[in-house]
C-alpha cells in the first residue's frame, strides 16, 4: 500500500527532494564513508516529520517497537540485514536471547517479538527470549494472534555469563529499553556481546546528546549537498532542570521556550513560511511519564495554565530534566488522519517503515500513545529505487527514498551519541 | 506472481525440503562460517532442475544475466546486497566501469545492463559502461525499450589504469563472459579491483572444476543435514577430448556415457525411482558453440547418428573438451511449459530469482537458447520467509527457500573453484 502523499506541498520540501535524489550516489559514497568511521547502531527506529517546509526526525528509538508493521514482502531486507549484521559481530554465532520489554505484553508487541525472532532464526541464529528476574522466576507463555505462543523463560546468570537454562548464547539483544535503570544481571557482562550496549538505556540516555549529534551529522551531510542543514533538523535546548513548585524553574522554561520561538520566528520569515511558530517541550528522558507538551507561546506555561500542571505531575516528587525542541508539524495525512512516517533499520541498512497514525490528535501534537494506529508503508519495494525524472512530490518511492536517507542521519547520530557517552571510553581516554 | 508448483510431486524433493526448511539456522550459520574461509563470487546465477526425486544445479554464470527478470519489489535486495559487496572489496569506491558482453545486443540484455547501473547507483557508485577495443573506437548508444539510452565509451587504458575519458574507475566489473579470450587491455591490472578475475572468464573456465568443487561442497552440506549429497548433486564424468573424425574419440565418449548411464541407473534402483535414466554431454567450455546433447543409450553416439554430426559440428577443425554429465529432468511447468529455476545472488545474497521456460522443448534438454522465455519468481518476497509446518511441496516460499540454499552451494562452489583454479595463488605455493 502507498499511503496519499500531500503532493501539494511545494517549496523546500521538493527542493530537498530533488538534491537528495540528484546527489545519491554521493550520498551513499558518504554513508559507507562515514560508517568506516563509526558503528551503526544493531537496530533502531527514527520517527519522522514532514512539514512542507522541512523534514526532521524527531526520535530515535534504540530499542525500537514496531517491527511487527512491516509487511511481508518487506521481510527478506530485514533477513538479509540481521545477516550483515551478525557476521560483522561474531559470525560464529549460534544461540541469541531475545530480552523483551518488561511493560509491553499487548499483541502487537508480542507480533513484534515474533517477528524479530522470525528474522534472526532466518539469518541462522536459535532464537530463544528470556524474562527479566524482576518478573519473577516462572516460565511465560504468551499466546499470539496467529494461535502460536511465545516462551519466557527466566535468565540465569552463570559464570560471568547471561543465557537459560541449556541456552549459551553469543549475543544478547535488548528490546527492554533500560527506563526503570538496568537490571543487576545486565551488568558486568564481558564475555558476550550486549546489543544495545547499556549507556542506549533510557536510564542513562539523554536526548539533548542525541540532538547535539544529530546537528553534527546534519551539518557534514547538509555540506555535502550545499543546503542549510536547518531544513533536515529540529532546533534544540537545554531547558534545564524543572522543579514541582519551583516558579524560578518554571520561568527559565519559559524564557527558553520565548527565546527558541523567536528563533523558529526568524527561521520563517528567512524562508518565506507562513506558519505559527511552536515549541515542544519533552523530557530528556524518555520514560513514558510525560508526553511532549505544544507550545505556540511562552506564556502558555502561566503557574496556574494546564501546561505547569501536566509539567508538575510528570516531576512528581523528582526533578525532572527538560528540554526546548522546535515545533515541527506533519504535513501528511493517511484517510485524513495525520501521519508521520516511522522509518526501521537493522544495522546500516533501511529495511522498511510504516506510518503513525492518531485520528485524535493534531499535526502539531506527538502521535505516540493510546490510540495511535500504524500502517505499513511501501518503503521495501520502492525506498531504494528511486525513479529519475519524476517531479518533486510526486513520486512515492522518491519521498521514501528521502525518508530513509534522514532516517539513517538520525541513526548515524545514535551511533555518534553512544561513541561520545560510552562510559568505557572515557576510562582510556 | 506464483508459478505453479507441481505439488504431486511426492518423495525424495519433499523430505529435502522438510529436512532443509527445520534446518535453517543450522544451514545459515553453516553458510556464515564457509564466507569466512572463502570469498563469495561478485554475482552469479545458477540454473537448477528440480526432478522431483532430486534437485540439482546444473549451470552456474560468473558472468550473470537475466537481472532484468527480476521484479521491482526485489530491486531493494540487490541494492542491500550490492551495499553489502562494494563495502568488503573497496568502502572509498566512488567509481564502477561496467563492460558489458560484446556479443549481447538484444533489448533483455540492454534491460539487464540497465538494471544493474540502477543497482549500483543506488548502491553509492558513479557507473559507467565501457566497450571493449575490438569493438572499435565510437562511443556507441543504444536505445533502451523504456525510451531511455545506453552510452557504451571507448576503454582507456592510461598508466597501467583501465578507464573512460575523464573516468576513473576503483572497480571494473566484467559482464563479458570471455569466451572469446581475454581482451589485451585487460590484462595486467594491478592498481584496480577487476570483478570477476579473469580466470573465471569461460576461455579458461572448466565445467569440471565447477563440477568437482560443487561435489566437494555438496558432501559436507549433505553431511550437515544428514543426508545422501546424490540427491543435490549431478554426477559427473571428465570425457576427454573430442576430435572430428576420430573413431577412438567417440568410442571413448561412448563408454563414459554407458558408465555414467549405468551409475544413474543404479542410483534410480536404490531409491526406487521409476524413470528411463539419461546422460548430458556438454562442453567443458560454455562457449555457446554445442548445445548440450541428450542421450538415453550410449549406442545414439553411432558414428553416423546426429548426435556424432553435431558434436563434429561442434568441434569444427579443433579437439573439444567433454563432459558427461547425469541427466537431471525438470519437472515443473509454467503455463504448460517446460521450466527451470533460476537463482540470482550478489556477494553471499540470493536476490531473486526467475523461471527459464521454453515450450519448445522437452523435460530432459537444456532450455537455454532461442525460444526460451523468462518468468520472474516470486524469490524477493518468498524465499527467505519459509513457512514452518506446511506440507512439504504444498508452499512455494518453502520451495523458494530450498532454491535459494542449493544456488548458494553452486556459488560457494565457484568460490571453491576460483580458489583452486587462480593462477596467481600458485605462484605462492
Amino acid at each position: 500500500m502507498v499511503p496519499h502523499l500531500i503532493t501539494a506541498l511545494t517549496g523546500p520540501i521538493n527542493e530537498i527532494e530533488q538534491r537528495v535524489l540528484e546527489s545519491m550516489p554521493a550520498i551513499e559514497r558518504w554513508f559507507r564513508l562515514e560508517w568506516m568511521e563509526h558503528t551503526p547502531v544493531f537496530y533502531s527506529s527514527v520517527d519522522l516529520r514532514n512539514a512542507g517546509y522541512k523534514l526532521a526526525p524527531v526520535d530515535t528509538q534504540l530499542f525500537p517497537t514496531g517491527f511487527d508493521n512491516l509487511t511481508p514482502e518487506m521481510a527478506p531486507l530485514s533477513v538479509q540485514a540481521a545477516m550483515a549484521a551478525i557476521e560483522k559481530i561474531c559470525p560464529e554465532a549460534k544461540n541469541l536471547l531475545l530480552v523483551p520489554d518488561r511493560r509491553q505484553r499487548s499483541p502487537f508487541y508480542l507480533q513484534h517479538l515474533q517477528r524479530l525472532m522470525q528474522v534472526f532464526t532466518q539469518a541462522g541464529l536459535n532464537v530463544r527470549l528470556g524474562r527479566l528476574s524482576d518478573e519473577g522466576r516462572a516460565v511465560e507463555t504468551l499466546a499470539l494472534p496467529d494461535g502460536g505462543e511465545l516462551r519466557l523463560e527466566p535468565l540465569v546468570r552463570a559464570r560471568g555469563r547471561l543465557g537459560l537454562k541449556d541456552f549459551d548464547p553469543c549475543t544478547v539483544l535488548l528490546n527492554d529499553d533500560l527506563g526503570e535503570g538496568v537490571p543487576q544481571e545486565l551488568l558486568g557482562l564481558h564475555q558476550q556481546y550486549l546489543l544495545p550496549p547499556l549507556h542506549a538505556g533510557w536510564g542513562v540516555r539523554r536526548r539533548l546528546n542525541h540532538l547535539r549529534s544529530y546537528e553534527e551529522v546534519a551539518k557534514k551531510f547538509a555540506k555535502l549537498l550545499g543546503m542549510d542543514h536547518w531544513l533536515l533538523t529540529p532546533m534544540h535546548a537545554d531547558a534545564g532542570t524543572f522543579e514541582r513548585g519551583s516558579a524560578a524553574s518554571l520561568e527559565a522554561l519559559q524564557a527558553q521556550a520565548d527565546a527558541m520561538l523567536g528563533k523558529v520566528r526568524r527561521k520563517f520569515k528567512e524562508y518565506g513560511i507562513a506558519e505559527r511558530p511552536f515549541v515542544v517541550v519533552k523530557c530528556q528522558r524518555d520514560d513514558g511519564r510525560m508526553r511532549p507538551l505544544t507550545l505556540r507561546d511562552a506564556r502558555d506555561l502561566a503557574a496556574d495554565g494546564p501546561a505547569a500542571a501536566a509539567l508538575a505531575e510528570a516531576a512528581g516528587g523528582a526533578a525532572v530534566e527538560l528540554l526546548v525542541q522546535e515545533g515541527v508539524p506533519t504535513y501528511e495525512r493517511v484517510n485524513d488522519a495525520v501521519a508521520e512516517p516511522v522509518v526501521c533499520m537493522i544495522d546500516r541498512y533501511v529495511v522498511g517503515g510504516y506510518y503513525r497514525i492518531h485520528a485524535g490528535r493534531a499535526s502539531d501534537e506527538a502521535l505516540r500513545g493510546p490510540g495511535s494506529q500504524f500502517v505499513p508503508l511501501a518503503f521495501a519495494e520502492n525506498h531504494q529505487m528511486p525513479r529519475a525524472g519524476v517531479k518533486p512530490g510526486a513520486s512515492a518511492p522518491n519521498r521514501f527514498y528521502m525518508y530513509g536517507v534522514v532516517g539513517r542521519l538520525a541513526m548515524l547520530a545514535a551511533a555518534y551519541e553512544l561513541e561520545a557517552t560510552d562510559p568505557e571510553a572515557e576510562i582510556y581516554e
